[in-house]
């Protein structure tokens, strides 16, 4: 339908998580009447990405030097370790503006039916990192495979660092969540989960 | 939040018609992850866009060669001329296989309160290819501009070349639709434009 080069745009596009036929052809029609300079700075961007960034060589989390920005601030409890699965998870959690401690990020989450097993996930170095810890708050998603991941993780912790505290994050009805909608799962453990009020 | 680079990229996918926050961060995420090759393909794509692309001399559609597929096809019908917005139209138009003749892209629709008036449109050369036509099919979108734009190339044509036929794609329900989900306009379209049953 299209020429080959708009076709072959369309094609990366696709390959963007959610994006279908339509949507890539949408955006690339847009890139083909944009500003040739904006089109060379996105090219450009893509390239830098893939040159620039890599793993934090502490936590695993994305950096262009060799530690993060987090692991290299000196004004962070280094002795509080947020374990999540992505580093989106981290810019997450950064919003918030209320963890002054570090992170370490899996960079995925077990799941034998897809062939992650422990050993693929940045799971030795947090070993490691726990033997000097004072906490390790496991932040894995609330979903099957991140339940998975949590226990592997408290287990694999209790074992080689039985000294050091490992909490999980809670889970209960989020802020806004009305009971009547919320799933039995969810209900199930803002039940178990209750607390004291004072 | 994120390394510059990543952020920059992230910025650059935010450009994107429909594309938020949350959505560029995912995209850019993917990127990072991507094969350095395919993120090399990626950006290569987006560059030749720029540089292969322009419109066709004849009809203004998207093409990398001085004519575009369809006015540079003989065995098409050149004395028929099927008249829309844009380049998507062509493709959603010859995915139907049912149009042999040719098409003339507007590059937009007369829009006076977005400062779009006819002689920013590919317009005056339709005018030119009207004079060896035998039929003009206005195709733009049902909408206000869409219809405004309809309006005014009918007056122009009938005024510059009043020989030709002007005709107007049928407007009514679409199909599968329903009587009880459609608009007055639509209603209103299918009962004036209705046709005699065989």
């Amino acid at each position: 339908m299209y020429p080959a080069s708009l076709e072959k745009l369309i094609q990366c596009f696709r390959t963007l998580p959610g994006v279908g036929e339509k949507t890539a052809e949408r955006y690339a029609l847009l890139i083909s009447e944009s500003d040739p300079e904006d089109v060379r700075q996105f090219a450009e961007a893509l390239i830098n990405v893939k040159e620039k960034l890599h793993h934090c060589s502490v936590c695993g989390n994305l950096s262009e030097g060799e530690r993060c920005s987090i692991c290299s601030d000196a004004s962070r409890n280094h002795r509080q370790i947020f374990v999540v699965q992505s580093a989106r998870d981290v810019s997450a959690m950064e919003r918030t503006n209320e963890y002054r401690g570090v992170y370490h990020v899996l960079n995925g989450l077990i799941c034998p039916s897809k062939g992650v097993m422990p050993e693929d996930l940045n799971i030795e170095k947090l070993t490691e990192r726990a033997a000097q810890a004072d906490e390790i708050i496991i932040a894995t998603n609330a979903t099957l495979d991140g339940e998975t991941t949590a226990m592997y993780l408290d287990r694999l912790l209790k074992q080689k660092c039985p000294d050091v505290l490992v909490t999980r994050i809670a889970h209960g009805l989020p802020a806004g969540g009305m009971l009547d909608y919320a799933d039995e799962m969810t209900l199930s453990h803002a039940l178990s989960d209750r607390r004291k009020m004072r």
